[in-house]
């Protein structure tokens, strides 16, 4: 069995409207410390194990978990038994 | 500078409706060697360097970031030049 975990954030040159009010919200609760926050998705898949598994994920995030115009994603592939 | 990378997940009791989804759509995609879809959050917070980082993220957690009724985190923090 293989966990794929996904993480998905939006292109560094697209403005993160929900990084940018969460700041906001983090400093008005006293925070100050904080300088940049940002906010994506995260998701977990379970698969079989079988061969071809890299190629089916990245056809996966190109396809359905990202919009390639907007986010990009990475991921990494955990053995579980 | 400190990178704090924060993941929100549901807890397990509690149905992902989001992540059967994913699944269903991805199995209709032809992908059928997956069994378990989850969704959650992924965050990016950046911090100044100061000594009490942990105690403000578990707070900014479970304040802001999280529903903890239904959601569970985990974070890792990274130095970042």
């Amino acid at each position: 069995m293989k966990l794929v975990k996904v993480y998905v954030t939006l292109k560094t040159s697209v403005l993160d409207a929900q990084g940018e009010a969460i700041k906001s919200a983090i400093q008005t609760m006293g925070y100050d410390h904080v300088s940049q926050v940002s906010m994506g998705k995260y998701f977990e898949l379970r698969f079989d194990d079988y061969s071809q598994l890299d190629q089916d994920v990245d056809a996966i995030c190109d396809e359905l978990l990202t919009n390639p115009n907007i986010e990009t994603y990475r991921y990494e592939i955990v053995e579980e038994k």
